[in-house]
């Protein structure tokens, strides 16, 4: 029978992503993060389903957040003010407190191609979910997968502000910003 | 010695793309892509590196035409004139001629999530490429990035109504609807 770990999640993620920052993802190996712990090997299955996993378990609750966040907007909300809805509920997921592991996990991505393609497709993943909420909500083809595109490109854009070396902006204000400046930017086109 | 195969190249992408459609790409091999053409393996290999390249050597094509275009837009342009005018120019690789060939690529990237992180990538890429060309212009980040990303979103989503079933528009005049479609959308944020 396996002994409850008490915040053996946290621990195992916390050393792996510097296993990951300072050796490399690939040359890091399962038994080296639960050494690096204290725990075995069967510990860090019983939580994650491979190294991979560490840096993406995240990411569901990152949708869940955008989709929520989407749903909370008022019923005459315009397809942008849906969209900012969505990302506005996505920086409580990125309190101030995180930022220096957010930072940390965005280095190790950008190191390993295979990290990035998979990124990228949670990315896409993210923006198929919010283009379905703005559906369901009637609002159709191809407005849903513009308006929803474009919010993950501020998402995606604040986010590289937010753990810009020495930025100090809460991920709210950066995000808001960044609609700002998309909507000035496209109004140029008419 | 080899000898040179007239229309090789061409043979061998139409016959790997039918097969990749019916039996899979993974299922696929070399050696049936040539055969499907009366060619060798060897002679496969003397125009791919292996049956990915297949489906994505056009993409420096197209990141070539996004890079001339927004180099060709008159020097007061503004940020999103700039990408308007890279999108613009990749319309001239998409021919009407070309969209069965487009849409049956898409659907066999769509159904391998392998090969769809990898065009992800390579959206990913064109997206650097045309936020650098806006920076060589003097247009400053997060701008740039904002402006090049809006335009790779207006690119993918003109090219999903481009290659829907029965339509008939150019690339171009879907490309400027949903320019249009983006201004008017963002607009609302303000």
């Amino acid at each position: 029978m396996s002994r409850w770990e008490p915040g053996a999640r946290e621990r195992l993620n916390s050393a792996a992503l510097e296993l990951y920052a300072t050796k490399g993802f690939e040359e890091t190996t399962v038994a080296e993060i639960a050494q690096a712990v204290g725990l075995t090997e069967r510990t860090f299955f019983r939580y994650f389903t491979d190294k991979r996993e560490v840096l993406f378990a995240g990411s569901e609750l990152l949708e869940q957040h955008f989709v929520e966040g989407a749903a909370a907007a008022p019923k005459a909300a315009t397809p942008i003010g849906v969209v900012t809805s969505a990302v506005a509920a996505s920086a409580d997921y990125f309190p101030d407190e995180r930022r220096s592991y957010s930072r940390k996990r965005a280095a190790v991505i950008e190191a390993n191609p295979a990290l990035m393609e998979r990124e990228l497709r949670k990315m896409s993943t993210l923006a198929a979910a919010l283009a379905k909420a703005l559906r369901d909500r009637g609002i159709p083809e191809p407005t849903a997968t513009l308006a929803a595109q474009s919010g993950v490109t501020v998402f995606r854009v604040a986010f590289a502000e937010w753990i810009a070396d020495g930025s100090e902006r809460s991920m709210l204000d950066i995000e808001r910003e960044m609609f700002a400046e998309l909507g000035a930017l496209t109004a140029l086109t008419r």
